[in-house]
């Protein structure tokens, strides 16, 4: 999608990933094959480019650092290596005074058990690092699910966060250019189903109250990470408070509804960040729900027959791979 | 943007063409560079394939005819041989009983001058073959006309068109799938400058029984070639009667609004009459007007600063050339 903003852009795009015929490969100019963790490979790649972006968070952010020295990146590597660990990143959301469930540095499970006993609560723990669509989550009410999990009292750096019922889950698409000129999309509605998201639609059934203040909250955290580029900032709702629930510093699946009933979507408006051309002012001229294609090419629901497909190019279908989305739209705004 | 249309639907594209980095290959699969008359070459790169289409009407159609034989090319060849030459689509429209201006066979220039003496009026003279964007025309008043642009007396097998003064030019575009279906956008409202597209607005400003009829015609011209795919179909309009100019069996320029304000765009569906995927009903959303960039990569216009940017990535600027276009998008439909 991002290349394909680019070509409607008259922009020339080179990929680099580990398989041969990656998605994007398959609508750029050109491809490198490499492993992410090659930094040669990746700095050979990078040098005759103008900017350098990424779609996919589970970079080794220290070879990008080496790169950065010498080729543009945006998203700035610095927000990537907040959104990587959700332990930094949530200090940080602390740190501004942004509100998100409370949440607790976890090492082993012997500090987990002790923090059950102490708060008496449900918790999620969550890896603090390389977990995506629901894995590297466990939900923990008691100490059996302790010691089920965790025999052996081993687990990787996590966080626990206290679970929130919450009333529902929202997201905002924000757009900061190199000027520093913020955008944003209306609020999407996002619905997850096993921890993967299941549809996202516009406009969300909040009031305009809750979606000014999730975009100010969006605008403030782009704000102090000086950030360039396009970012998805989800949240959770409970009782008209908001809560900040993860960072995406990237093009963001809640926001794929902007491919249709939208003047610009948010891979033209990530392109336009990064590369120093105008943001557009988002306008919405029809009510849109997408629905993510999860682990199938087709949808198991009977949508309107106005439907429109978008299927990835992925080379193989997988249980809770995203092969594509649906979007559904209407007349309305 | 056929290409994306198929990227988007996870289909597979190979690009045959004369030039190495052609707009099309940055955003396909894969190049094959040949010429269009290389009968052998193409045969081989059309063996793969499921199905072969087109978007460039100059095409020897006595190869596309021997390909056709082994696999399958839609829009059908047999409708790219009626629109190349002039003279045999305005018979085909005749033969229909569709209006059309008064046309006749010029194939030397003194049945041009006898013309001229008999009827008394002004002629466009236009080349069967070959000729777009206001190419192979030249507009004939008296005998002087002749003899400046036709000295020897020789010229290309010709039609002349008596010039009609036309209160406006529509279009329709129109696609049929392989079970005979079709689905139009509404009309566009196209203005020409130097021969060339310069805008089209929709909705076009004329009534709804004008655009009625000529959808209507439209969809008789569609049926009686047994069409599949999307096509283009250009009316003059005066004293609201209609006047069908020319057809272009392939996605056209005057639908390029449909990128944006609409449910499906153009290309979208003609990869899905094509490929035997149901199409869609073309919904319009907002109001737009393309613009097309001609030799400049940059609008000469003050334009909105929403208006959306499309550059096409031709290697070189040359005046006359279509190097891009720019939807200007306004709420309401």
């Amino acid at each position: 999608m991002l290349s394909m903003a680019c070509a409607d852009l008259g922009l020339c795009v080179h990929i680099y990933c580990p398989e041969k015929d990656c998605p994007a490969a398959q609508v750029s100019n050109s491809i490198t094959n490499g492993d992410y963790t090659d930094k040669k490979k990746l700095l050979k790649f990078s040098k005759p480019l103008d900017i350098l972006t990424y779609e996919f968070e589970n970079i080794d952010t220290v070879g990008l650092k080496e790169i950065e020295k010498e080729i543009t990146i945006f998203p700035p590597v610095e927000s990537l290596e907040i959104a990587q660990d959700r332990y930094l990143e949530k200090s940080f959301l602390q740190s501004l005074g942004i509100r998100t469930t409370p949440f607790y540095r976890i090492d082993n499970s012997l500090e987990l058990e002790l923090l059950l006993k102490k708060k008496k609560k449900h918790f999620i723990l969550k890896t603090r690092r390389f977990g995506y669509d629901g894995k590297g989550q466990v939900r923990i009410k008691n100490y059996s699910d302790i010691k089920r999990n965790f025999p052996q009292h081993l687990l990787e750096p996590s966080i626990a966060e206290e679970v929130l019922d919450f009333d529902k889950e929202i997201s905002i698409i924000l757009a900061r250019d190199t000027k520093g000129k913020i955008k944003t999309f209306e609020a999407a509605e996002n619905k997850h189903k096993d921890g993967i998201l299941y549809s996202s639609l516009v406009p969300a059934k909040i009031n305009k109250k809750t979606e000014k203040d999730a975009i100010s909250v969006s605008r403030k955290i782009a704000l102090n990470l000086n950030y360039i580029g396009v970012m998805g900032i989800e949240f959770f709702l409970k009782n008209e408070k908001l809560y900040v629930n993860e960072l995406a510093p990237r093009v963001h699946n809640s926001g794929h509804w902007t491919l249709d009933g939208s003047n610009v979507n948010q891979f033209e408006q990530h392109i336009r960040a990064i590369s120093g051309l105008p943001l557009l002012t988002p306008e919405r001229y029809a009510n849109v729900t997408m629905y993510n294609l999860i682990g199938t090419l087709k949808s198991k629901k009977k949508l309107h027959k106005n439907a429109k497909l978008y299927l990835y190019g992925k080379s193989e279908v997988r249980p809770g791979r995203k092969m594509g989305h649906i979007n559904v739209i209407k007349k309305g705004s």
